[in-house]
């Protein structure tokens, strides 16, 4: 028992000196607003009443906790995050068995050149993860949202949009198939073409005022369920 | 009272038209992450009972509502602004005359390379106008934070210590002359040169999570009062 209690201790030391070289080296392998966010995020902390939208930019962007007047919806999105990424980071939010996850994730995996299907398993395995680190979670896999590259703004997503549908067509069974709950807010952010609404963006892929209070209505059913 | 009536239904309709127009222009004054963030803050609004914190990306980065552990703690930040940026958005934060609002601004101006005295006497005209707008709000403006240029990350601010000092300096007592609280939070960052402490940062300007407990504690008396 004493041998076990000395083994636990080292382990542990062990695991608290990796982290600490960890943030003293800093890795370079995301930018620094990503180690700025994760590190709020891990002081922040979540627990079994939070409901947390998870993702990029898109998610970044907005003041969740004022769009839907629920204090528990947490914002934990980092602009430029990938789903490696999210995965990496998502230790101190499923430790805190949140209530519900709303996951939307992609763009910039897309942007990266990524294909659809190793996006789509990517996704599936950040599913499976959530799924059973915290299985009392409900958790919501939103679409991908639709872009519009007549904006010109974002060169590494030019021609994107059939890799987008195709991402979406690819998890939606998926993500069914995985016991999560299936989101397609895509539709709703479309003109006639399918590109993203030109009056929703200034850019072609991040969203306005009005597109998000688009995205609320979206998910209201969800997040009141 | 006839005539009264159209003149007042002329000048809402061209008030109405020209924001349509500069919607639909967009301005390129500021980058796109600006007006997404100002066309979120005009639909998601301010209320008497709102505590806005009020700046550029060091504000944008937290979660204030969750730091706080209170609702009605709204980020009103852009990652990028400038005090002209912060003064040209304000509209749909004074208009909710909001309880309290604690601002931070100046590094961004500090990179762009205009002087102290000009970011002063920019500052003051934005402590001029709140006051002025929303006479009952509470108005906290805050000192700058030091910044470390042992990071090497931003250029811009190479050898911009003193003028982060001198700004300190000036707004100090024009601040408390406006009727304004001054809180100078500065100190609580510095390692012994001076400098932001390296354990607080990953670039030398923005803070990790650590150092938004020891903003939160610096706020927290006047937060609460």
């Amino acid at each position: 028992m004493n041998l076990l209690r000395k083994l636990s201790c080292a382990i542990l030391a062990t695991a608290a000196f990796t982290t600490l070289a960890q943030t003293q080296t800093q890795p370079a392998k995301y930018n620094e607003l990503y180690y700025q966010r994760a590190s709020i995020f891990d002081e922040l902390g979540v627990d079994s009443t939070s409901i947390v939208m998870l993702g990029n930019s898109l998610t970044h962007g907005c003041e969740w906790h004022e769009l839907f007047g629920m204090p528990n919806v947490l914002n934990r999105g980092i602009n430029g995050d990938v789903i490696a990424g999210i995965r990496e980071r998502i230790g101190s939010i499923v430790a805190g068995r949140p209530a519900k996850i709303f996951l939307l994730a992609g763009a910039n995996d897309v942007s990266h050149d990524l294909s659809a299907d190793s996006i789509a398993t990517a996704l599936g395995e950040l599913v499976d993860y959530i799924r059973q680190t915290t299985p009392d979670t409900k958790l919501y896999v939103q679409s991908m949202l639709p872009i519009n590259n007549s904006f010109g703004r974002y060169k590494l997503m030019a021609g994107k949009e059939d890799t987008i549908r195709r991402i979406n067509s690819l998890i939606e069974p998926m993500v069914k198939a995985k016991g999560a709950t299936w989101i397609n807010i895509h539709p709703a952010f479309c003109d006639a073409e399918g590109n993203l609404r030109s009056d929703l963006t200034n850019d072609g892929l991040h969203l306005l005022g009005p597109g998000y209070l688009i995205w609320r209505d979206q998910l209201l059913p969800y997040i009141k369920e």
